[in-house]
């Protein structure tokens, strides 16, 4: 592998037209993205170009057999312009445990890497400075090589491309536990950011939008009696002053913002369990008062306040705290994050 | 809707560099595609134009979200050059069942059936004329529209490429009955032809590959205990006189091929059962001699023997039998299929 990073600029920047002060998520897109193809057993070609249209065989297997996996990670900027990630290597560990689940070449640390600096230093001035907005990167790999038969390609494409995004999600949300449909099967895919887990996503998610909800609570598909995830998020459950997110297995993402909440809560006294959760001790605490907040965990909206749940058609409600934890976690996470507080753990990243 | 399609064709045709004495299977694409996008809430553009790349951007969600569904059907050409299909019908329904779960637009049948129609008039050159031969035809569908945001796509295409190919399997298979992956979830997307269950379906058939089998023979994911389906096929076991394959469920593939064996088995005096099949009953039938066959049924290989499977670090062999179940049942359904039989079920479509 030649790992020289060509670059080929922009004649036409579009960050003057892009309003800073209100930017959606995720739908405004930098000017550049950093490509590399794995052809011939290696990967080649890694290049910082304009952000363009990419074009494909109508057999390429990313359309047929969803052989594809993400990331999602962001990038801060500091009062003096200073430029951070949080934790990236883990992001890149996580790629290549989603790639050798769906067979998807292992792209090597030092060339995600040496992407993604070179990338966010040529766009450095699309990283955003205002409070709650970052840098969304989005690392994505497919199946890029041709043809009908349903087996792993020979060609896949890295692309790193980044949006600046305002916040995530608006307010509190209220989601609905899942009794009939699952997100992941026991020896399948849920533990990768593999695109058709997105997908599969989506049904469910409607119907619960209809009855009148944000997002579905994720439960095992046998018993749906163990709560395993938030939408796209990890979840954690307050009952008492104890917060409990569900172990990671083969079915539930092994997510970075929450195992950085993991740490944080620990080190800062909150009693912690990493357990299986039932949903009938969910509702018998709603019942007798002890629960005393939901939320999701996950990069893009860091923490996701839940403001109450449907199950059996029943809704519970959850009570307004003064000094609700997720509201502490999120602070403290996103501060190291965007160096407003030490980070004794080595997660920010600075370029 | 505006249905008239719309007709350009290409200015090089590249049927004289196929030999189509010797077709690959699903690699070799022929002059034309049919495409049709829906934007602002239709579908729009329905044209047959020459074979040519895609341009999508980079933001594309099938890149992402792996909101991609397909279908498997083919063409065949008479001694008289007639045109036929088998049971087209079936395979938009399923389609649209597919997409509904996908959170895809469903396709208008008619829509869907005049694109394939025009399709095969203008490439009918390309239909193979050899025995075993046909024309492979790979209708798919997926969200062009833009945004990292995990939710359904507001664009999408369909698209209907063709390849003339030969026989997809060429011999007995051993394959290996799964104890650990799982393609299918309960309340999942087993039962659509979703991509994402295909590339799911690549780590564990790579792992049997590796161990000397060809293909995997998926079991349920909670107990392993269930036979469900052979590689990207459903499965038919033989035990004594007795024909027994898995009923479709929300993990299992309603297949053509399955269900067109089930009534022509009926109508020939098997007896046939569709009923939940057991690991361990199959091993019992494969020590006691009472086993007799196994095959997988799909579209691609029509009927698929199996030669043996592994399970739990053993080996077990089929018998050769002089007349199996499986030579003649796909004998009967291929006859019907190219106009060497009559056709008493109107499967049979004329073009
Ligand atoms: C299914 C799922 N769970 C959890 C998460 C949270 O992971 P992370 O905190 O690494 O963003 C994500 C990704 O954002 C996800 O897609
Ligand atoms: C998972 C799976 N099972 C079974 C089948 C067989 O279906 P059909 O006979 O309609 O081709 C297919 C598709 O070919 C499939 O993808």
């Amino acid at each position: 592998m030649n790992s020289e990073i060509k670059i080929e600029l922009t004649e036409h920047s579009k960050i003057n037209s892009v309003d800073f002060d209100n930017l959606p998520f995720g739908s405004v897109f930098s000017d550049h993205m950093f490509v590399c193809d794995f052809k011939d057993g290696q990967w080649q070609n890694p290049t910082v170009k304009p952000y363009s249209p990419i074009t494909l065989d109508p057999s390429a297997k990313i359309f047929h057999y969803g052989q594809s996996i993400f990331e999602g990670m962001k990038a801060y900027k500091d009062a003096d312009n200073n430029v951070m990630l949080f934790r990236p290597l883990d992001n890149c560990k996580r790629l290549n445990k989603s790639a050798e689940r769906m067979v998807i070449p292992q792209i090597p640390e030092e060339l995600f890497m040496a992407g993604l600096k070179k990338l966010l230093e040529i766009d450095n001035a699309w990283i955003p400075t205002n409070d709650g907005s970052s840098l969304y990167i989005r690392p994505f790999m497919f199946a890029s090589g041709n043809g009908f038969h349903a087996s792993p390609a020979n060609e896949y494409k890295l692309i790193i491309a980044t949006a600046p995004s305002g916040a995530y999600f608006a307010g509190k949300v209220k989601v609905l536990i899942e009794e009939k449909y699952a997100r992941a099967a026991n020896g399948g895919v849920g533990f990768a950011k593999a695109g058709g887990n997105y997908a599969a996503q989506f049904y469910p998610t409607q119907l619960a939008i209809e009855k009148g909800y944000n997002q579905v609570i994720w439960t095992d598909d046998n018993t749906h009696e163990y709560i395993e995830e938030a939408g796209a998020m990890n979840i954690f459950v307050r009952i008492n002053d104890t917060l409990i997110t569900s172990p990671t297995s083969d079915r539930i993402l092994d997510g970075i913002t929450r195992k950085s909440i993991l740490q944080i809560a620990k080190d800062t006294g909150i009693d912690v369990e990493e357990r299986k959760i039932t949903v009938s001790e969910v509702i018998a605490a709603a019942q007798n008062g002890s629960l005393k907040e939901m939320f999701g965990a996950g990069t893009a909206a860091v923490v996701s306040p839940i403001a109450g749940f449907g199950y059996q058609n029943k809704d519970y409600d959850l009570p307004e705290l003064e000094k609700p934890f997720a509201a502490k976690l999120k602070k403290q996470i996103t501060d190291i994050q965007t160096n407003k507080a030490e980070d004794p753990y080595g997660w920010r990243v600075m370029l």
